[in-house]
C-alpha cells in the first residue's frame, strides 16, 4: 500500500472516529471547502458550510456510529476515489429508537497543496435498515 | 476544453443516444468490462456482462430516452469522474404508463490504452419522478 492510499483510508477511519466522537471541526478539516455531497432525492448539498450546519444540527439531539468497509481505492496524481459499504446508526441522545442506513458510498478526494487528501465529492447510496 | 475532458463529454452522449437507439453494443464499447454500478437499496452489479444482461432484458420489452447535463468533470492522469444531473424515461413499447427517474450520478472514468475513456465506476441516485 503507498503512501496515499494509506492516507486515503487514514481519512476514513478518521471520519468515522470523530463523527463518533461529536468531533466536527476535525470532520470539516477532512473534506475540501468546496465539497458536494450527493444524496438520492434531495438537491446536491453544496460546501463545507452547509454541511457543518447538518451536522451540528444532528449532533446536538443524536449520536452518530458508522462503520464500513474500503471495497477499493483508486490514485491517479492528485485525484482519487474511494468505494465504501457503509454502515451509519443514529440514536437519539433522549432516548427513542435508533435508525440504521447502511448502503455503498462512491466518494472523490483531491489532494492538496500540502500533501493531504480531503474529500472533494460523495454520492451517498444508503438506504434505511 | 482539453481532449480528454472532449473525450469525456462525448462518451456520456454516445451513452444516451446509444441507450435510446437500442444500440447496446455500443453503449458496452462505452465501459470497462469490470464496470461496476452502484444504486440505492440494491448490491453493486459488477461487471460489462451484468450490465448487458440488463439492459437487453429491459430493451425487449421497452424504449428509454435520457438526457442530461455535465455538472462537473475532474481529470488526473488516466483517472477522471463526472457528475451529472440525469433524466430517464422508460416507456413499455406495448403502451401504457411512462416511468421517469431522475436525480445526480457519479461516474468514474478510467482512460484506456489506445488513449480512449470508458465507464469504470457508476454511483446512481435516480429516484422516480
Amino acid at each position: 500500500m503507498n503512501t496515499d492510499e494509506h492516507a486515503i483510508r487514514d481519512i476514513v477511519a478518521r471520519w468515522h472516529s470523530a463523527t463518533a466522537a461529536g468531533d466536527v471541526d476535525t470532520v470539516l478539516g477532512l473534506m475540501t471547502d468546496d465539497v458536494v455531497f450527493l444524496v438520492a432525492g434531495r438537491p446536491p448539498m453544496r460546501g463545507r458550510d452547509a454541511f457543518e450546519r447538518g451536522l451540528r444540527g444532528l449532533l446536538a439531539q443524536h449520536r452518530i456510529e458508522s462503520s464500513g468497509e474500503i471495497k477499493e481505492i483508486g490514485i491517479a496524481g492528485s485525484l482519487a476515489y474511494c468505494w465504501s459499504e457503509l454502515s451509519v446508526r443514529v440514536t437519539p441522545i433522549s432516548g427513542g429508537n435508533a435508525t440504521t442506513r447502511a448502503g455503498d458510498a462512491l466518494s472523490i478526494l483531491r489532494k492538496q497543496a500540502d500533501g493531504s487528501w480531503r474529500v472533494a465529492r460523495d454520492a451517498n447510496l444508503l438506504v434505511q435498515t
